[in-house]
């Protein structure tokens, strides 16, 4: 029951307005450096519907630092180099407990609970940079957002990566902590340096639309009509965006949006409508939970208005 | 992309077979006496499309204990009684661990995680209870279930709720747990009395799938056209079935079945396809976290063959 | 180097008067309803040196509730029955969490950690109890403590004891914790009214002191000359107590008193200089780890004063 | 009671003896993999009394790596570094939990339980190079070792402090995890340096006896005269070794041989008999909870035939 697209932009651009005008905007984050330096009265939306109909308002051009939702990114190639080889690294269940915790990991003999959590992202990277140096992985990385989201101007922001660089002691924790039950393979200095990075990919919410539209449409891009996993992979990553996409949020983005979508702490959200649209949406000011406080809400709005949520419509 | 009523029943029967030849049938659970004696050999599966076109094969005509997927039906009720007040008292976010696990309460002053871990589905009763006699409140319960599943000869198993109140130390633990943190209002017996005999009422696979419609089709049954919840309330129970309704195997559920579901320790699973079906299966034997066994296997193949996954089709 | 008798008083009265003029009196336990009503400002002290000279100030002869300190006596009782083989029901080992915690349970399959946290304790009780009825058991406690306190007129403080046995909801989930795992053989309402009465017993310091003097002359009264326990024994409660005895406080008081010693939430301390002398103190405020804070306070000085550190004198 | 000096060295060389004949020596630690090198025959024993004598039976020349028995000298040079400002970086409790568990801090917002297990032993050593360079801080512990080991020959075993560099991740993890919180204010790197090395401090069980006579004798030395720390901090420093001195078997310590010590997974312990004597005993393999099987048997013997427990003698 997709609106027509005049409808679709008349929708985006109601939402935005309302969310300019919200007062509550959450809290900036601050444990990176860099990102504390965001606007937090920026905001953006794109929608792309299965016709590639592009319907946007705010600051939909605006590169932003897209953190975990590159995760999901590194999880299709992960998947696309490994198959189900990966589910010995890295688990499939909710984790339970706040974004980083380090307390499951010990539970569990170093074992992520999935791969959307910090130290399953890490895992994850692991996997890809196997064998490899990590420029090379980076770089494979990158030109898989590029080709996805179909933009070669798509780069690393290297401030942001150097800030994580040097404060990133958590992170720096998790992946030793792996390390020493071996489930990360390569030295710990380099998986980090490859997850630092890839988190530090900056895009803008059209270029993250775009890129998230093989999840809407059972693994294909349907304008470029080129393949990137099967409609089988394709749904399992929508399947644990929706479990796990959200940190210790997930269970509400769930009842309260009622799409998958994987967010990050630089505020940006990738969300899902399977078959019907890909959305990204920008706030940098998140929820105590670590994820967009306007964006979740903005999300909200809009599959409801739209009827989009994938337990009824 | 719903397949005609004969293929349907063409594609439950296959399953059906499928299932009766398979040797690995999992563990029938110990921990209730009385479910012990249930026979690994059974297996129901039922199928009740939009148009109300009933697809059954196997057992799906005998009563088995619905177990925890009693909770579905009480955090219904309770969701009627005290709206959205009811998550003051309990999460909405997976668990993260074990199914009667009291690790995650401790550290969340007695608030349970979600309505569908033990601790959370024994708060919910409370609220059902609260300033009623324990025999009033069951037998609320059990005319709600009689309604929904169209049959009044939807009953109690009195061995399994005696088995249950003779033995069930862990869930006794659980709920004088929350009762020290003031989570519960009433007498911890009379909640736990309630709590026993509701998970020991015993229901078909016809009864169930019959029971689960309005979870299918927006909290109406498209049959009587009677409402049972709004909309918005049917997509909600969906969204918490599909994060948090197989204790510890959710994210597993999602990720190969890909639809919201409810199972319980006596076999049963009730799974929703939204806008399309409500099934329900039956097979007694478990997997390691506490599901059917071969209930999710007959899931996985039913959501696959008649592409019916929510993250895409 | 034990002082003379008559400096021993003037160490006693020294601090009783100095304990006295302090302002800071911890807070009184509220979770046991009827401890709530102990007067913030009583304050006794007893020691009994080797010879059996009885130095004495303050409320040195006004019964209080000793609690946990009851935790000591039936532990000793419960070796005396089946020895060694206690150990198969509970740990030695320090527990590292709050007192009455259920999380370090969990990841030892129902095991506590050690006899005096509360779950051991009920266990302890538990196998007291063992194929008698709960007066018989409650009988033999109070008896082997008007035995070793010297004085048949030791009683049950019946509300206290009814107090407890209505809100000790928190008691009550770690014994059901237990019996899910087998750790209790009886029925949980026996074996709980056995503890929550035991803990309600009411002694006065010099009683508690008299009590204790076995535990400081290698398990034998040296007035009575009449043995309790096996020197090893006396030696290794004692030890339990160093290690165990202060809740999550008791590397603090190993630290600054330097004396075995067990608390109990009624405001008592019971402590142990081997070879020197038993001790009891009374006062009704609490420090945060739940152990009387004048107490612990008038034990340091007293230890200090007295050069009875067993870590060096 | 203490035994006179052939009496004492007949003690010895009974126990060495009986010690050398026992088929059950333990597990050689692997973890780190110089130390699996190490020959699980080996056994040393030493104990100097309050008036000098050392009665000294097998390897006690031979040095072995200390381990985690150089916390016990680093945390003495914490405490007369900055006193009691230590305790705002590390906490006095038993931990509760595995040696090197990551659980407890994370629920302590990174503040370690204690000096002795691993995490505390790192803040501990951060304390002492703060403000310097590492190779000053470790030159600083190493010569504090020589002086209160009467020896300068002791030195670092390189082998062991590289090994450890190599494969240390759990260490690393709980580095940076504290870190993270702000708990360590040096470089990781830098602090973790001079952790490995000092760990990997060589030292024959004489030279250890030696080391700890400070200890057993109110913080002076009874030959040298020379005083290393007040009376009261070395009666603290004992009370933490018993309290936390053995990881998770510290309350299986205290109940069996009843003195403080301080034991290394190099098969080492150091106990103090206070006011009696100080003792060292080596042997390599290790019980489940890292500590030297046979070392712990020894000192069990040797307390129990002299009559030097400090819970009652």
């Amino acid at each position: 029951m997709t609106k027509a697209q005049p409808e679709l932009q008349l929708v985006v651009s109601e939402i935005a307005e309302e969310m300019r005008r919200r007062p509550d905007r959450g809290e900036v984050a601050t444990y990176i450096p860099e990102l504390a330096r965001a606007d937090p009265q920026s905001f953006g939306l794109v929608v792309i519907d299965a016709d590639g109909h592009v319907a946007a308002d705010g600051d939909s051009e605006t590169p932003f630092s897209i953190q975990s939702i590159s995760k999901v990114f590194t999880l299709t190639l992960a998947l696309g180099k490994v198959g189900d080889r990966l589910w010995r690294r890295v688990g499939r269940e909710p984790s339970g407990t706040a974004f980083n915790s380090i307390v499951q990991r010990e539970r569990e003999q170093g074992i992520p609970r999935n791969p959307f959590i910090n130290a399953g992202a890490i895992a994850v990277t692991d996997v890809i940079l196997s064998g490899h140096q990590p420029r090379e992985a980076l770089g494979e990385i990158l030109r898989f957002l590029q080709f996805v989201g179909q933009d070669t101007s798509i780069t690393i922001d290297e401030a942001v990566a150097a800030s994580e660089q040097r404060t990133g002691f958590r992170n720096r924790a998790l992946a030793n902590y792996m390390k020493s039950f071996g489930v990360l393979e390569n030295p710990v200095d380099f998986t980090l340096g490859v997850y630092f990075h890839h988190c530090a990919i900056a895009m803008s919410c059209r270029q993250l639309a775009t890129a998230g539209r093989f999840l809407a449409h059972l693994g294909r891009n349907p304008d470029t009509g080129l393949s990137v996993v099967q409609p089988e992979r394709a749904r399992r990553i929508n399947a644990l965006m929706l479990t796990c996409g959200h940190y210790d949020g997930s269970g509400e983005f769930a009842y309260r949006v009622g799409l998958p979508g994987k967010s990050g702490v630089g505020g940006g959200i990738l969300a899902i409508a399977p078959g019907k649209a890909s959305i990204a949406v920008w706030s940098p000011g998140l929820d105590p939970s670590g994820n967009s406080h306007l964006g979740r809400i903005a999300l909200e709005l809009l599959a409801k208005r739209l009827g989009w949520s994938i337990f009824g419509a």
